[in-house]
């Protein structure tokens, strides 16, 4: 089982978002208090799902949900197939080999037998675990699979191995209707979340903020565009560098290109490569391939950037958007995912479709600083209202309760 | 018991709220579904509580939570009684001699003997009927008083003789944490709501406003500033003739001061005649008192207006606010009472604190549509966020669900 940190309690997220918020959490509580929620993913660390639960579920223990959290075992060879499928489910033509398929399975068997399944309810995160399904019949307790990834248009050969796994489930939950397919069991729409408290996103110094941007050879004095990514191809790196350029002909600016290296990527290597060559030898570049546990960094790279961009081709839910909001930055962001979700075009950031109209939007925001904060404090709303951690706690005890009543329906708590 | 209108269901709601609302509700409603709530208030029509009861009750019985609506009954006498002793927690020293408290009492007697008590959760509204609670220890089930003024700073005497009764719920809940007072029973704090599906604030086509600004004389080419309220000191609408008289030096602009005339309020009567003494001659002011049932015509009203007062000197909840901000009408308000949940300065509106400061207000948003709209559509989403009759549906709900688990706490649910 994995252990998770318990410093951070709920009358620290109090003062972040209000009595009220905490107040209904208690009262939801009241009514799931003592149940067993079990985890099940792929991973203690790294990734989105592991951070969410780092915090979700010491949160929902100190509510007197008795969450806990277990983690998978596989070799290497699992893990690749996984990716493969997890790609393929993106809608990548990869081809999962009857070889594949039967490592899958025999990981399966394994965990079956190695894991103690104790849960009331049981959450499995994602398609690596989906198949410990085969244990559901015995335990008669509902069994929920919680898909983080857009599976609306899938490589078909891979989701129909996967379909008869996640059929047997009491529900599923996806991030957004746009993620979902039509399914025979009850739905829940519920959306990913960030936590205030953590160290990508609380409050730091404005010494801190300085410091790290001279660490890095950034002039606090001058405007900062920042776009916080891997370097991978769908987050366009080279479009944001071609927006700056343009944006560079007006504004004395600067450009942060900051995101784990992913060593074992040799893509995300070749992009790196590519970025610094068309960085060149501009001082004002900034390209900061950061190592893991970088949190403090990134947190204060944004505080110290005048415009964020988030100018992906394609995304899953892309939190960067929200952390970024949060921090009061106004964000510039492809159209594109759960983007459309946290940028409400004019009100809390703009959505681009090409390096050209990114480079526009920068420049009417340089020119303005008024509408920077306007949308900044928008944005910071909006977040408070929809994207924080107490929100996700919230609704996965809705859901709860919910399967109390199960009915083949689709739910949206968000 | 009081029957409501079936006509609007949870699904029209939805268009307006989104489905993730609905869905929320569905999701709760599920854990206090078959629950008799019987709310007993003084009055089936007229003010506030009857306004939202009139659509909560049914919305509440679609969810499946078997909501009445009971009235008690007295005659005039009782109603003056009530009315002082309205004014007296409100702060006025007005004294209730023992003979009044005795028709109280024997008001309250009476209405023992008539009512059925049959809610498994029995809801008295504010303090005509709070009395009632004698009938409390042979119900065995739990009481809530649901106070929807402000108490915070009573006239002693008169909360000392109500007090005793209030101490004997299980429950109380308020408007806001500033209208309670320090008690020994659990609080709840939930706001009071709107109804975004009534003729007072539905949507209108804009024929429709036009007309009804035409037969007031109000010229629709023009801008239109409005103060909807009673003909009451206490909504100083004189104070907003004298931020007009100032405005109108600058602007070409009109004055409407529309609302009930309540014929049966002698100090109504004399403030109507205040109001059109200072209003003179001006043919750009129109002094409107407006007969019952005028719903629709305040919606076309607001609808038409470019900015609108709420001047209060001191108010309770003011939900004509909401109902401003719920039309995206820049709104300038006194600061007072729960005006200030609605009218968050610079954001959804501007807090004012004169005349003066209302008039530099009104010329700044006159000069300046883009404000206007940005504040306007700041103040609907708030409201949206806030103050809908759905919200208040579900924290009615949630009210239900902590009485299971009963805890001496102040509880926000706002």
């Amino acid at each position: 089982m994995v252990s998770t940190k318990e410093g951070v309690s709920l009358s620290d997220y109090q003062d972040v978002t209000g009595k009220h918020v905490i107040d209904e959490l208690r009262v939801i509580a009241a009514h799931v208090e003592g149940r067993r929620l079990q985890n099940i993913n792929s991973t203690a660390v790294g990734g989105g799902v592991a951070e969410i639960l780092t915090r979700l579920v010491p949160l929902l223990r100190e509510l007197g949900v008795l969450a806990t959290w277990d983690v998978i075992k596989g070799d290497q060879n699992f893990f690749e197939i996984t990716k493969a499928m997890h790609n393929a489910l993106h809608g990548k033509p990869e081809n999962l080999t009857p070889a594949m398929l039967d490592h899958y399975r025999a990981t399966t068997e394994s965990n079956l037998r190695q894991m103690d399944f104790h849960g009331d309810v049981i959450w499995v995160h994602d398609p690596q675990p989906a198949a410990l399904i085969a244990r559901r019949k015995q335990s008669g307790r509902p069994w929920v699979w919680r898909c983080h990834i857009d599976v609306s248009t899938p490589y078909k050969p891979v989701w129909d191995f996967l379909a008869p796994y996640v059929e047997q489930y009491d529900a599923a939950i996806f991030s957004m209707p746009d993620f979902a397919r039509p399914m025979h069991i009850p739905q829940f729409m519920v959306a990913p979340s960030i936590d205030p408290l953590s160290d990508k996103n609380r409050e730091l110094e404005p010494g801190t903020v300085e410091r790290v941007l001279r660490k890095h050879g950034v002039d606090p004095g001058r405007p900062v565009l920042t776009q916080i990514s891997r370097f991978d191809r769908l987050k366009d790196p080279l479009g944001v560098i071609a927006a700056y350029k343009l944006v560079r002909k007006r504004h004395n600016c600067q450009l942060v290109l900051a995101g784990g290296d992913a060593p074992d990527d040799p893509e995300g290597a070749a992009v790196l490569n590519e970025v610094r060559e068309a960085a060149g030898t501009d001082p004002n570049i900034h390209v900061l391939p950061l190592p893991p546990f970088s949190d403090l960094e990134i947190n204060a790279l944004v505080r110290g950037s005048t415009i964020v961009f988030q100018k992906s081709i394609k995304e899953g839910f892309g939190l960067t958007v929200s952390e970024a909001l949060w921090k009061g930055k106004p964000v510039i962001a492809g159209a594109v995912g759960g983007i459309k979700l946290q940028v409400i075009n004019g009100h809390t950031g703009f959505l681009v479709h090409s390096p050209e109209g990114a480079a526009q939007r920068a420049m009417q925001l340089l020119a303005d600083p008024g509408l920077c904060r306007r949308l900044g404090e928008n944005g910071r709303l909006h977040v408070k209202q929809n994207f924080l951690l107490t929100r996700q706690v919230k609704d996965y005890m809705l859901v709860m309760l919910a399967l109390d009543h199960p009915a083949k329906d689709v739910v949206h708590l968000n």
